[in-house]
């Protein structure tokens, strides 16, 4: 009998289903404090607790690394440390799993802003009849940052409502245009939307400067990470209306602390770092795991793998 | 020098801007108490507040009648009785100019409550982080009630969005099925979607027994007119969680009055009546109504010519 590779996952709440690995992989599950003393005993991690930043922090430690870490997130900032970008081990995320997910989102925020969706739910509370006019949707511009599948999925949905879309990403190519372009194309954008991975290059991008750049009447969407955005900048520019308005799915502290400023700015509308999932999410990123594990099993080459240094996966 | 035609308005406010008919008519605008009195001496009567009953009530009354009324909306059920159904005047419409902006709308809905913005800006208030799932768009039915140019604008955007749609109209043809389906394509619809002209066959098409035939999981939209609803049958049909959900834009009464129920009814979203109402709107329908005037004075075939019958202006 051969030895069953040693598959180690760090938990959240529920945990995976990994059914089909049953007896083709020895599971072992640790929560963050147990996992740096586990992790010489695994060939394999699965970082199911995508908020932790345990991976970071266990890295490099005593003795063997797993050969192969998966993280069930599109994001690999929160494992990203600079010994692991060093090693050999090979990192893959849970790409394409969130693109429509995030893209309907998205389409879902710049339509209700454009029909006022907010203010009308506000004066339902007040039993208010106030008729006001939307926007059409359609004739509009979006700036999209971030030429991943999540960025070229709210793309492809935003151009089916009509909006005319310029795409943002590191290099420009046929139909992405390379960061020279971005203050221009933001300077004319009725929706700007952030899309893009973390990385040394993205940090803080959304600054006071470029929130300065923006139309007054644009609207700022963030479902990147909360980190691409100066968020006191952000504040500052809905103060003062620079902008009329943002959504931000994510944050630089998460959960948002109850006693954040941001909470009850004007014009910004917030949300729980939700917007990629959506009934069954779970099952498929255990399913895609699954999938990537059987590959790794019979010696096949897998995919999604993480370009470590720039710390997301190259696209096409 | 030739007489002017007279050219009556039926005003709201704002006025419509006319500019390009100065000189080529005699504009008289008169407000709903006056209306009776003036109509003798009009020959086209402009039908600007839409929210007026009055032109229902001045027929047929004393005096000659105009040879053509156009109203500024798209429904005509607020000024069709059965004189003017049954005279030679020829009523016209503002068909198109709500079309795409009423499917925006509907979009709006549709993706705002599959992503649950709702609760999320209601968590928002109490600075509640709150993870929930949301629901994918794509891959969901709908079922759009009324085959004109806003029901079919409706299918256009929710398919580009991915959804599987059927459109329901009076008699069935290609791409529309008759009334014969409406019960078994509600019945497994996540969204129905009410955009029919208020007609004797349309009244109140949507009681206790429809919604009692569609899914627990549907959430119902009412673009129409209010009375294509049975409102307390679909009060007690939301009390009892008989579907999840619904929006209403139309009412019986318009202004919903302060103290109706439906205003904090659960799962329903109250708006008044502006899904087709987009910045600049006023002035498309000004601008439709100069071009339906040359056609007139031109000697010309009107467009949007109201059946006035069935209560809208016959398809393609």
């Amino acid at each position: 009998m051969t030895t069953l590779p040693t598959l180690l996952v760090l938990d959240a709440d529920p945990p995976p289903r990994l059914g089909r690995l049953t007896g083709r992989a020895r599971i072992v599950h640790t929560d963050a404090a147990h996992l740096a003393e586990r992790l010489p005993q695994a060939d394999v991690l699965l970082v199911w607790d995508f908020a932790s930043h345990a991976v970071r922090e266990a890295w490099p430690g005593q003795g063997p690394r797993p050969a192969w870490v998966h993280t069930a997130s599109a994001g690999v900032d929160h494992l990203m440390g600079p010994e692991l970008a060093a090693s050999d081990t090979v990192v893959t995320n849970a790409r394409g799993i969130f693109d429509q997910p995030i893209a309907e989102y998205v389409a879902a925020l710049v339509l209700a802003v454009a029909k006022d969706l907010p203010r009308t739910l506000e004066h339902q509370r007040e039993r208010t009849w106030r008729h006001r006019e939307g926007r059409r949707v359609a004739g509009t511009r979006a700036c999209v940052v971030g030429s991943g599948p999540i960025g070229r999925a709210i793309v492809r949905t935003l151009k089916a409502l009509g909006v005319t879309t310029a795409l943002v990403g590191r290099v420009p190519r046929t139909g992405v245009h390379g960061p020279a372009d971005l203050d221009r194309l933001i300077s004319r954008a009725d929706w700007v939307i952030a899309a893009a991975p973390l990385t040394e290059e993205t940090y803080r991008m959304f600054d006071g400067r470029r929130f300065g750049v923006m139309q007054p009447s644009a609207f700022f969407v963030n479902v990147g990470r909360g980190q691409l955005v100066d968020e006191d900048a952000l504040a500052h520019a809905l103060t003062r209306r620079w902008i009329t308005g943002a959504a931000l799915d994510v944050f630089t502290s998460e959960p948002l602390p109850e006693d954040s400023p941001l909470w009850g700015l004007p014009g910004l509308i917030v949300s729980p770092h939700m917007s990629g999932d959506t009934v069954g999410w779970r099952d498929e990123l255990a399913a895609q795991f699954v999938e990537l594990y059987e590959r790794w099993a019979a010696g096949r080459s897998l995919v999604n793998v993480v370009d470590k240094k720039r710390g997301y996966v190259p696209g096409h």
